[in-house]
C-alpha cells in the first residue's frame, strides 16, 4: 500500500489547499475600547452556484488513529469549506491536488491546539478526522441549490503514517 | 442607575433577536459513512451591502464581572455576526430593541457550555463580554465596502446583574 507521511500543519504548505485558521502571524488589531483584538479575515470563504449561502453548523465526529487508510477524498465545486475546532486536540488535515479530477499526491497534515483549516473551493480533501476522541466543530461552508458534492475512490488506498 | 437581571439563553427568548448556534434541539444528520453527526445551519447568516463577504475571524476578549455596566451598544446594517466561544466558559450576551433607532429594553443573556449566538443584522447588541477570563471565539461577519458600524450611547448607563 503506498503511505503518506503526516506533516505538521504551516501556513506555507497549505498555501495551495486552503488557509490555516490561527491567531499566529496574521493581521489583527484591537476593538472594543481595547478590550478585544480581532485577528482578522483568516479564510477565502467562497459561496457561488446557485441560489448560495454561507451556512454555519457544527460536526461532530468520531476519532481516526494512525494508520489511516484513505480511501476516498471528496471536494465541492460550488464553495469553501472551514472547520475550526471547539477543543484543543489536533485533527488529521488530508488534501491532494488535481490532474484531469483526479485526486493526485495526496498530502496529510496534523493540526496544532488553536488551528483551523478553511479548504479552498474544488480542492480534494479527506472527510473529517479529528484524533484522540470525539471531537466538534465549527463548519462554515456553502448552501444552495445544486449538486455542490463530487466523491473520488482510488483504486488502491493510501496508507497515511506518523512523521 | 437602572438594572438589567440576566437570564439564561435559550432559542425562544433569544428568537427576536438572533440564533443561539448549539447541538441542542435541532436538525441533524450523519455524514462520512455515519462517523459524523451534521448539526446543520445553524445560523442566519446575512451578507449586504456593497461588496459583500463573509469572513472568518477568532476574537480574543478580556473578561468582564458582575455587575456590568452597559454604556453603549451597536449594530451592523450590512450583516449578521456569529460569535461561537472555542471554550467552554460562558459569556453574556445583551441586546436591545429598536425604537426608532433608539435601542430600548436591553435583555441579558448568559450562555451554557457549547452555546453561541448569532446576532441578526442591524440588531444592537452589547459587545463582545466573556466571562470568568480571557477568551477567544469564531466570529462570522460581513466584510465589504459601506460603513458597517453604527454605535448607540446611553444617556444613563445600565446596570447588568446576576439573577
Amino acid at each position: 500500500m503506498r503511505t503518506v507521511k503526516v506533516e505538521r500543519l504551516t501556513k506555507a504548505e497549505f498555501a495551495p489547499f486552503g488557509d490555516v485558521i490561527e491567531k499566529e502571524g496574521v493581521e489583527n488589531f484591537k476593538i472594543n475600547d481595547g478590550r478585544c483584538t480581532r485577528y482578522h479575515d483568516l479564510a477565502h470563504v467562497e459561496i457561488a452556484g446557485p441560489q448560495p449561502r454561507a451556512l454555519v453548523n457544527i460536526f461532530e465526529s468520531t476519532p481516526v488513529s494512525f494508520p489511516y487508510e484513505l480511501r476516498m477524498v471528496e471536494r465541492h465545486p460550488f464553495g469553501s469549506q472551514a472547520f475550526v475546532p471547539l477543543s484543543d486536540r489536533p485533527f488529521l488535515v488530508i488534501v491532494c491536488e488535481d490532474e484531469g479530477a483526479v485526486p493526485v499526491r495526496p498530502r496529510a497534515f496534523v493540526t496544532a491546539p488553536g488551528q483551523g483549516i478553511n479548504f479552498f473551493r474544488n480542492t480534494w480533501h479527506g472527510v473529517l478526522t479529528p484524533l484522540e476522541a470525539v471531537s466538534d466543530f465549527v463548519v462554515v461552508d456553502r448552501g444552495g441549490e445544486g449538486n455542490n458534492l463530487e466523491e473520488y475512490f482510488f483504486d488502491e488506498p493510501y496508507c497515511v503514517v506518523e512523521g
